[in-house]
């Protein structure tokens, strides 16, 4: 039985997207099959339409519709705080707490050699500008937790190094509402060189 | 902070596919953002053209971009066999074992009282007048071995009860390469109830 080109077609763009293997991108375009034309033509749509009108904000690298993002252009930002983090996705995760009312950084990544992921390709030239320029006095270092963000950090912990800004790094222990049976060796031994006195 | 208006219909979009919870189609939409504009493009096409250029074969409800499908349209397949399936993803299922050389009904559906899926919902009518119109002499019901499937399949055969052909239902038992230990109970009766002589 030959293969419709237009079909084939779809489950191409669907497959790459992350985590999406041939199995499920069959079965979501079988199911853009079934929608209504109208759905599907909104979805088309809504496709161009992110990626023409996003864009990432000069400064600090988040997504934005506007010139700059509403952060960066909030005056009532504290712009002594930054949080330094890879994706903008991040931002999203700190800005549901509704606690923090300080800047961002979006590096755009973390540095690792399997992917040529090198220093020019994050924003690590424009984070000491705004150190220097906004008159920034505490960096706080919010990549993940794996080895790459680790590095990544560490890294950019020594180029601080020597200017005259606050330097810390997100705490690592226990998820809230997790058990310690489940927690791996490493979270749990970080956990315990954490530990606080109460 | 505010929500970007064109990434919020993005996620949208994506969550309407099926399995896709919120924050995978967060995850797919911030993956279009960083795809590259000629990639997000020819997905946005893709959708689009499988929409406008895909239809039900009016013979047999499969895919199609042809005006009848390539199976109902080829002279060299045995019109005696029929084999009735829910979807049309089914229907690439039997393809790909290339050796069933006769032809498809495609049900679109199966009998759900649930979802409020009815007789007429289904292309029932449709396949009792190919029978008569094709001179099909067998009929093999393969819609899934599911409670729904299940009746589906056995309204059927009590439909075809009277007609001069042979209705069969596919066979269940034991997946092959799987272990005993992890078949569920109703699939292992199923298995023993259709043992087989060597």
């Amino acid at each position: 039985m030959k293969e419709l080109k237009s079909l084939t077609a779809l489950i191409e763009s669907f497959s790459k997207l992350p985590g999406i293997g041939k199995r499920s991108a069959e079965k979501m375009a079988h199911s853009i099959l079934d929608m209504d034309a109208e759905d599907v033509e909104s979805f088309s749509k809504s496709l161009s339409e992110a990626k023409s009108q996003i864009h990432k904000c000069p400064i600090c690298g988040m997504f934005t519709e506007d010139e700059c993002c509403e952060i960066c252009t909030d005056t009532k930002r504290d712009s002594k705080k930054m949080i330094v983090v890879s994706y903008p996705k991040d931002v999203y995760a700190f800005e549901k707490l509704g606690s923090y009312d300080g800047k961002y950084h979006v590096l755009g990544g973390v540095l690792s050699a399997l992917n040529g992921v090198g220093l020019d390709d994050l924003s690590i030239a424009q984070l000491l500008e705004r150190i220097k320029n906004e008159g920034v006095s505490e960096i706080i270092l919010a990549t993940n937790p794996t080895t790459e963000g680790e590095t990544t950090a560490l890294y950019i912990a020594k180029l601080l190094e020597d200017l005259d800004v606050n330097v810390s790094r997100l705490a690592y222990g226990l998820p809230m509402g997790g058990h310690l049976e489940y927690a791996d060796a490493l979270t749990l031994s970080k956990a315990l060189e954490g530990r606080k006195k109460l």
